[in-house]
Order: C-alpha cells, then structure tokens, then sequence
C-alpha cells in the first residue's frame, strides 16, 4: 500500500466542521461532494500529500449516521491509496482479512474503493482506494 | 499544518496488532519505543510519506488504557507535522481551540508534541508535532 489517500471523519454538519478544519488546518475546502450510494454529504480538504474527508449522513440509514449514533463523532476510517485494487484485494484475502466488499465499488472523489472489517484490523475500519 | 506526520492506534497488544498491520501494509515494523511518560509501547510502520503507530498501554494510568477500556480498540488520535509547533499552538489558540498542553512536550519518535482537545475538533484527538 502507498500513502494515507484520505481520513474519513463522521459529523453532524459538513458545514459546521469545515469551519472547524479549515482554521485547524490553515486551509480551504477544495471539493465537496455528495455520494448517493453511501448517503453521504462529503468535504475535502487537503494537507501535504493527504486529505482529511468531512462525512455527513443525509439519512438515517447511512452509514454515518449509523456510525454517529453508535458512537459520535469522530474518525470513520482511513483510506490508503492503491496501484491495482483488484490485486490489493486478492493478497488481502490470501492473508486472512475479512472485506466488506470483494468486488470494488464507486467511491467519493472518482476513486473505486474497498473496506477491509474492522475486527479484523484492531477496531479500524479500513479502505483502500484507487483513482479511475 | 503539513503532511499526517502519523496516525495512532490503541491496541491491546503490540506485537498482535504488528502481527496484522505488517500484512495489511504489507511492510515491516521499523522502530519499536517506550514513551515512559505516556506508559505506551510504540511501534511504527512506515507506509508512503506517512506512518502507523500501533500504541500498548504500559499501565492502568496510561491515557491508552483509558481509550481502550471506554471505546475498546481503535483509531486513538492524527497527528500532523508542523514547522514551528510554538507557533502552531499560538495560533489555533487565537482560533479558539482548547489545547491539552501549552507547551510543547517530548513524545515518541523525537518529536516534540501538543494535543488538541477532540471537543474542538469534532471528537478527534489532534497531535501537531515537529521533529527536533
């Protein structure tokens, strides 16, 4: 795997935590958008080479509304950025990983993506991404 | 703020989660260290310009064991590089962020450290660290 592609944070309000992030950061909010699928208003802001990415829930059966009501707010998970998804896949099967998907889907910001289970990753909800 | 200089994860064993992170990242752990005064036992995996940091808590008192036993295993805190940490902090001061520490403090890795308290930042535990 290469670099942190992005950080997913769960919140309330996109707009409200951007406010937040951009004075953490120093920076602005260079894209949002919104995924259908997952039922998620996203933010992206950029920091070097990675990117923190704000989630909120458009309903309630979103993820991250799921995710919220669960446990608050706070990181969602971490997105590492891959050359060959598929390949990535594969070797993480071999090892023993559980993957909530085998087949990679759409993801936000034009990227297919792929979430590995938290149990079998010490409580960490991983996804690996790759750019179309 | 620069690059995610880290992101820290709590766990129950250090050797366990290198055990699954050494796959997962299909790369090896490079450096392994105590922080006395954290009562954590550290390992670092190195993935693309950004790190890993699996955290064991030494003892009862240690800020992991507190994480762990109130929200079990996870993603503990982010960490981003700074420049000028002195600097850093007077300014997210004059932003209105709550700091846990005023002064920079030694943490792993050479690295002098301050958090943000997760209240102002979203339930997310922010490190700014600098390399001395």
């Amino acid at each position: 795997m290469n670099k942190v592609e992005h950080i997913g944070i769960a919140v309330n309000s996109v707009s409200q935590a951007a406010d937040i992030y951009q004075k953490l950061l120093n920076t602005q909010v260079y894209k949002t958008e919104i995924v259908e699928s997952e039922g998620v208003l996203t933010a992206f802001l950029q920091t070097g080479p990675n990117k923190i990415e704000l989630l909120q829930a458009l309903n309630d059966d979103s993820p991250i509304a799921k995710f919220i009501t669960k446990k608050g707010e706070g990181i969602h998970h971490i997105a590492f950025e891959v050359d060959d998804i598929v390949a990535e896949i594969q070797r993480l099967k071999n090892e023993g990983f559980v993957l909530l998907n085998d087949v990679p889907k759409h993801g936000a910001d034009n990227k297919l993506v792929c979430f590995v289970h938290p149990k079998s990753a010490n409580g960490v909800l991983i996804e690996l991404c790759q750019r179309i």
